[in-house]
């Protein structure tokens, strides 16, 4: 039985969840479009699978998980041994592995998803961009971005010579960052962290996975 | 050669480490006391240990891990089979585990702490309340804990019939909201996360713990 994602390919929660599946070289699954224009992701039967209506929601059988973190080392578990080891080698790696996934949910991600969402997502929201929440942010956002660049002055991936998952976590919403929110100069001013972004964002995976966004289709 | 765990005792984040080290019955560990007081976790040497300045850290022999939830879950790992089993003994359970963990983290704690900085802690670091961010937070904790129930009304635990690292996670911050930041209403008012509550915290382990406070020690 194939893998369902329910989700949508602009959402970076369910990117993060198609770029494990392409990185692990797993074809064989099907995406399902959770509309959430149409508040498809509010509905009683999707509340069922997702009791706070988010996307993305993994089935896999008898097998039903939300939280693209969880999803993506669920998967990683899963097909170990096949692609790319996600989740390193030995205890210490894969140690490392989760303490950086750890760093990406608590500490880069926060002010990171904070400012894509003013500056792309409250003008869809029907709001305006408050550009103070974007400067707290971005302040927060650059001492997180100096401890990336120390770390990465000596580390070329952030679990060390691996690209791993906690290295693909920061793909979706950084790619929002530097492409859609004006915020390329947080990554550009930093040579190891802009020589780490150049380096992930171009892996094959994750551009199949961006050209799968309906937007992009549609236009 | 012993676990050490640079940390405090009333330290939530050092808590979530300690109480897993209890239900795991690891008692050869060294709690090393970083006194946040005298700013020792920004100073250079515990900077090279935990970049962002934060507690706590572990190392175990030559691993050396930060983030508390990584550090329960490679704990978890390598204890598997002694103890408490806190990752679940099915893939499903396993799953599932992971699931609620990062509910805790990315939906749970992110209110709480709010809440409980600004009731408890902001006094400590010179500020006051501010009570809007109260209001508003707890709003949001109001949503997540209403999902909560319903799910606990079906299940003793989050993850199912077990007692796991993801309840665990959620112990040190709940005891702060419920006995220092005077918001229990937000669990006793629920009877199905006031039975789980009660449950999870009257845990030896984690009594034990609460008991490692420095400052309940100077009293
Ligand atoms: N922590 C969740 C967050 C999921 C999330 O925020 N999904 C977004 C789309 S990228 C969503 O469904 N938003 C709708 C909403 O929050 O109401 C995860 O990592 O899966
Ligand atoms: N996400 C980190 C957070 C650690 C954290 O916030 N630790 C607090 C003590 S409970 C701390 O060191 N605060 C000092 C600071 O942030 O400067 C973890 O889970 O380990």
């Amino acid at each position: 039985m194939a893998i369902i994602v329910h989700g949508a390919g602009f959402s970076t929660c369910t990117q993060r969840t198609l770029t494990t599946l392409a990185e692990l070289n797993v074809n064989d699954y099907k995406l399902e479009f959770v509309d959430m224009m149409k508040g498809v992701h509010k509905s009683p039967e999707f509340l069922k699978k997702q009791p706070f209506g988010q996307i993305p929601v993994l089935e896999d059988g008898d097998i039903q998980i939300f939280e693209s973190r969880a999803i993506i080392r669920y998967l990683a578990e899963k097909f170990e041994g096949q692609g790319t080891p996600l989740l390193g080698k030995t205890v210490k790696d894969k140690a490392l592995v989760s303490q950086w996934l750890e760093v990406e949910s608590q500490n880069y991600n926060p002010p990171t998803a904070q400012i894509v969402y003013q500056r792309v997502f409250s003008s869809m929201f029907g709001s305006s961009c408050n550009e103070d929440v974007v400067t707290e942010q971005v302040a927060k956002l650059e001492k997180v971005l100096d401890v990336y660049e120390a770390h990465l002055s000596n580390n070329k991936y952030l679990a060390g010579d691996f690209f791993s998952l906690a290295d693909l976590s920061h793909l979706p919403y950084t790619y929002l960052l530097v492409n859609a929110a004006g915020k390329s100069d947080l990554i550009t001013s930093r040579p190891h962290v802009s020589a780490w972004w150049n380096d992930i964002s171009s892996r094959p995976t994750f551009q199949k996975v961006l050209g799968m966004n309906e937007f992009n289709k549609k236009e």
